[in-house]
This record gives C-alpha cells, structure tokens and sequence, in this order.
C-alpha cells in the first residue's frame, strides 16, 4: 500500500482549520440507530485540540452527499466522513466524493491485494462487490482497516482541504482512527495540543441562579464555561485548550476551585461522582452507617446508594414499605398515626426513619413517603408532594416537597431520592 | 460542483415538503453526550412519513445557527430545532431565529402566566432569567412544554417554511412533540400516511433463536418484521404503512398473533410493557401478593416493581439486606447458614426468600444475593454469579444464575432483578 509516507500538505496555512464530522446512512435519518460515531469523533477531535463547529447527517444519495461536501468546503478545512464505504450499492460515499472534485477512481493494487488476503483468510474468494472498495482516487492515500475490509483515504481534494474517509461500523472506524488517523493528524500540524473539560455537578441551585452567581466566569475564553442542565441536576463543564492534558488541568483547577468556592456545598462533585457516591465518602469519613426506609421510591433510594461499588462498607441495607402493613409492623409507624395524619405526612415520615435506624442500628436513617402519581392525589396532597426524613442520634428531622403534579412518576421518584441523598450530604458536611 | 448527472428535478421536488433536523449544543460537538434527540425526531419523522434528508449539529453560537439557518431554508419547508431554549445566557436558539428572519421577540403573557404558575407549584418565584423564556417572535404559536418550563414554537417564519423548536432536555422534547406537535403535523398536511409500528418484547430467548423460529415473517414488506437486540432483552418490531393506525394495525395484528403463538411464553408483552407490569397484571388476576428480599440489587427489583402505577394493589413491600446483619435481624437467616455457605449462596436465598414472605406476610417472596462486582469475586464465587428464591405457599426454589465476570455492575444488577421477575411470571402462567 502506497501510504506509509502520507502526503504533508500544504496545511501550513496560519488560518483557522476547523474540521467538520458528515455521517452517511439512511439508516440515520429513519432513526433505526443513534449516531454514535459523530460523538465519538466529537471527543476525537476535542481531545486532539481541533475545533469542529457543524456535523452533518446525510442519507445514501450521491447528490445530496455531493451538496453537502459543497456546504462543507466553504466551512472547514478538513471533513471527516463516516458511512457509505461497504460494498453494498448503496455505498456511495467515494463515487460521490470523486465525481465531486472530478477525480476518477482507479483501482489501488496494494488494496486488492489486502482485500484478496482477508477474503483468503475467511475461506473465501474476492468478488467483483467487494472489489469495489479497491477503487479510490488516484491521487488519495490509504487510510488501512484493520479490523474490516473497506478502506479509507487520507485525501488532499484540494490545496488546503483534506478529507478522511471511515465506514459507519464503530468498531471499524475506531480502529482506523486510533491506528492512522490521529497519529497523521498529531504528525502533520492539525493537533493543536488537547481540549480537556471537567464537568462541576450541583444538586439545589437552579441553572439560571448558578449562572447568575458565576456570570464573569461564563465570558471566559481559556478554560470556558458553560452551564448545562440535566434530568433534574445542573452541571458546569469547565473546557481548555492547551498543550497536553496537565497544562489544560492547570488553566482549569483555579477556575474549578473559583466556582466550587462561590456555589459553596451546591457543588456535590465532579466528572464521575454521583451524590450517592459523593454521600459514600462522607460516610467513610465518618465511619458512619446508613439505612433506609423507603415508601414511593419503593427501593430506588437503596438501587442509587448500592451503584457505588463498595457501598457495603457504609450501606447496611433498609425497608421497601409500600403498604401501611408494612410501615407498621416492620418499621413501627403508630396505627392511630397513620389513620390520623396518612401515610403521606412529616409524622409518618419521622416514624419511618426513626424506625428504620433503630432496627438495623445504622448512624442514619433516611425515609421517603410521598404521592408519585399519576394517580393518588388530592387538592391537599397532591401528585409529587413527599417528605423525607432523616434521623440520627441528634432526633429526626422531615423536609417537605413540592416536586410538581405536572411531573412524571419516574422523575418524582428520582428527584426523591436524590433530595433525600443531597439533605444527607448537607448534614455531613455541616458536622465537619 | 461538478455532479450534472446526480441532478435531476424529480430529487429537488422531492425535497419540497421535506424536513430538517437542527440540533443546537456544544456539548454535541465536544463529544459530551450522544445525540438521542436527532434519533427521536428521525423515528418520529419516518412514523409521520415525513421525508427528512439533513440533519446539522452546531454550537451554541448565534451566527453559526443563523448559517444553518440559512442552509437549511434552502433545502426544507420544516425545520425541527432542539436545545438552547432554555433560560441561561448561552441559550441563543430563539434570538438568534428572531434575528435571522427579522421577527423581534416579545414577552407572551400567557407563557408568563405559565412560568409563575409551574415555579410557584415548586415553591419558588419566576425571576428574570427564567422569564426570558417567554419571549418569543409576535407570529409565532406556543409550543407548550407539558413537564419543564421552556417552551417551543410552531411558527411559519416565511410562506411555506414552518420552525418547531424544542429544548434539548429529551424527556421535555418527547413530551412536546407527543403532545402537540405530531398532532398538528397530522392535522396540518404534513403525514402522508402513517407508519406504525408494534414491538413484541421476549425474555430468555437470543435474538438468532428467535429470529430462526420466526424466520418466514422477516421477508414480509407490509408489514415488516424486524429483531433487534437491546440490554439483555430481545425484541420484534413489527411496522407498517397505512393510511391510519388503525389500518396499519389490521395488518400487524396478525403477524402478532402469529409471533406470539409461535413463541410462546418467551413473549412477556408489547410496547410500553415491562416484566414488571406483565407480572403486576398476572398478580392481579389471581389476587395474589409479592414482597421482595434484596442484597445485591439493594433495592432495584423494589424500584423495578414500583414503577408500574397501580402497583401498590399487589406489591407490599421488601427488606434491602445489604448488610448480613440485616440478613439475620430482619430476615431470620441463620447465621450458621451464612458461615457455612456465604451470604451469596441458594441456601442463603432460601432463607431470604422465606423470610420476606413471612414477614411481610405476601403469597409470593422473591429473593437475590450475588455478587455485582467489579470486586468481591473469587475462583469458586465469581463476579456475575447470582442466586434467586421464589417462596410461596408450595415452598422456595432458587435459580442460580452466571450473568459473567465480564459484564458491569450495572448490566449483572438490572439482570438479576429482570430474571427474578420473569421466574415470578413463568410460574404464574404455569398456575393459571
């Protein structure tokens, strides 16, 4: 194969070079999959320092690919293809590629010669379908599959703009990235050192009330920042350009230490942390025990605490008690208590982590008792009201919630039991 | 561009009522998140049977947005918008729509009167930032946001060119577009046909083996029928083209029943069934009760269960015996039993199983101890290897399962609890 040297172009333009990710496939725009590999590209060319702005998604059509490689030129300067190299007929991204920038195909012999090897090597002989993928410009290098059959190229289409082709198997294309094409594009004056993030994570503040508090922050331009918001949780992702991984972290931990001082106990971590986890270390800390006693979460409190690996050294476990029977014979609650106030009620939230605590003798005890609808409400009690009781040796508090008759079942359990973990944390952090 | 022999007028007016995806968010060209939003629309598209033939990702940057914008208008009469709607500074999508087609924004009263209602029911006043999510073009339709707070539009920005726009938060999306703007792409013209679809769901079966038995249907083209696999469960999309669902439903049922009779119990339900909503179903025909006995799912069977509204009529409740103290206290396992044969062990399971069940006095008890990993393994005790009781009035049984060293903590979790699950199913068709 004629690309063990691969062309050093004339990228030494000092303009700005951005790159630009077109996915082919139907199969994209009928949504039969997600597009994976353009977030995959997308951390690619994060973590290699180059900017892309636009990724575009196009379906098995030459003209429309065609229209879009137009779009693309006038944008970037290096355009990363994905998609529509197989040797099926409705692989088309090459034909199209080469009518495009008038560059006829011709058959590459190294590439026949490989494809004819790994026919070989499953027993099977090269047909005129497969061939196919031997055919590329003249004028492109190859960029080799390891791991498939279909190949792509490493092609300056025109002075200043450079195209790599990838099929849309991930695996395939991954593969093909790692060995050639981010060495090629480290080699050759693309990289521009690393973009790195890390992402801050907040559980009680708005987005809007956090972006108020960090708002000089937000117009920063080497680490930036930018506020996003989750399923029910904001995030902050810090992100630098710099040389290398350390050099980013450098430009970004003063930034980080900034925020976490302004937003104080908002923040509950970072990148991976969770609060259940985050809840974890404080308990370690402390050498201190945690049990729960669950009703409309129904064991969702438990399932959050337990993700964390090694959970057990501070988890000893809790009560699912969904039925009133329950509440009362394995957790205590007072008949007349739960006749008087309901099961949905700072007392019978009260009983519950009182309960709970005294029987398996944990240091905490957290209860959750609360409508999660859709059905079950009332104008007094209606969908999405819950208290949450914790209890220590200090006596038992309650906190009551409104999270929003407006809300589904599944995202009022979850804020449940996250505000339940999040009160904890606060707890723990104050006895400090 | 040189592509004379793809043009053809017959392509361009078949782009005339087509549509274009927009997604709107850095985070999609750092590589952050995967872009589920453009899959969901895509699939909701081909169910309307709205051509789509672009979809463009870009920053949060008003004149990278006006630029697709621009492109866009050239090639679709529909233009889909998701993320940037929200009430942080870097939400540019609808200033930067307001700008591109010269339409101011103005404050709609009606939005505003829904944003105090939605903070109020969360006990909190509207401030500026979040009121700025009312400000919308003076033509422009509200795209009401059923479970957050930033609305969209439906808005005919130029003769002939409607703008949807929707937050990139994807349970708001999918709410928005379930409820208002399929709807109005129905009745305005937009569907030609639909397409629609029914998914048979199958438990304890690979999707080779189904797919062989069910060979014959997978060539039919109206409707189709396709497998495909998602975590640990397989299933059986059947979809067809009518001029209305219930016409496309005259032709999937058939092949439903047929499916369903050839495979037998291995199909637990369709669409929106889960295993836990088909054994709830089962429960309650029979009037009979479940409590549960957790270790190493810490409460996920619990949360599975409780996710099904209604489930309160079958499901009491549960003991999460993390700890063995918990085992012991709470569930009466001997502690002689779990010296002997460790706490994840079928005599372990047993004993949980019964405990549950007689203490929460329920007609069935299941119970689960494994080990989750990624630590606590052994030669004789691997990660992955997990046991299951099911105590009812006919005794207890255990299963023992090897769900593999090599999958997450996570993956050997939710396994183990949807295993529980269709055991619990099995033996109630076997009753009935």
């Amino acid at each position: 194969m004629k690309s063990a040297k691969f062309k050093s172009t004339a990228a030494r333009n000092a303009e700005i070079r951005s790159a630009e990710i077109i996915c082919v496939g139907t199969e994209l725009l009928l949504g039969d999959i997600v597009n994976g590999n353009a977030r995959y590209l997308a951390q690619q060319l994060a973590s290699l320092g180059i900017a892309h702005h636009y990724q575009t998604v196009v379906g098995d059509n030459p003209l429309r690919i065609q229209r879009a490689v137009a779009i693309a030129c006038e944008r970037a300067r290096l355009i990363i293809f994905t998609g529509g190299l197989g040797p099926t007929p409705d692989d088309l991204t090459m034909a199209s590629l080469a009518e495009f920038f008038d560059a006829p195909l011709v058959e590459n012999p190294a590439v026949v010669v490989d494809l004819e090897a790994k026919f070989a090597r499953r027993g099977r002989q090269l047909n005129a379908a497969s061939r196919r993928q031997a055919q590329l410009p003249a004028e492109a290098d190859v960029l080799p599959n390891p791991v498939g059959t279909a190949p792509g190229v490493i092609w300056e289409a025109r002075p200043g703009l450079l195209i790599m082709t990838f099929p849309g198997v991930p695996h395939e294309m991954k593969a093909m990235w790692q060995a050639t094409a981010a060495p090629y594009l480290h080699n050759n004056g693309w990289a521009k050192g690393v973009i790195h993030s890390q992402t801050l994570k907040f559980w009680g503040i708005g987005e809007e009330t956090l972006a108020s508090k960090v708002r000089p922050l937000l117009d920063l331009e080497n680490p930036t920042v930018a506020p996003y918001a989750g399923e029910g949780e904001v995030k902050l992702r810090i992100s630098a350009k710099a040389e290398s991984v350390a050099a980013a972290n450098a430009l970004i931990d003063p930034v980080a230490r900034e925020i976490r001082k302004i937003s104080g106990n908002d923040c509950y971590g970072a990148d991976d942390d969770t609060l259940a986890s985050t809840v974890g270390e404080l308990l370690q800390q402390k050498s201190m025990t945690l049990s729960v006693a669950e009703s409309c979460t129904g064991g969702g409190l438990g399932e959050y605490i337990t993700a964390t690996p090694g959970s057990s050294r501070y988890f000893w476990g809790g009560i699912i008690s969904y039925d009133n029977r329950v509440k009362q014979g394995l957790l205590g609650v007072d008949a007349r208590v739960l006749e008087r106030c309901g099961a949905v009620s700072a007392e019978v939230a009260t009983a519950m982590a009182q309960g709970v605590r005294d029987r398996l003798g944990t240091d905490w005890g957290i209860s959750i008792t609360g409508i999660a609808g859709p059905d079950g409400g009332s104008p007094e009690k209606p969908v999405g009201l819950v208290y949450i009781g914790l209890a220590s040796a200090a006596g038992v508090q309650t906190q009551k919630h409104l999270f929003g008759s407006d809300r589904s079942r599944d995202r009022i359990r979850q804020q449940s039991a996250l505000s339940a973990l999040n009160w904890l944390r606060l707890q723990l952090l104050e006895q400090r």
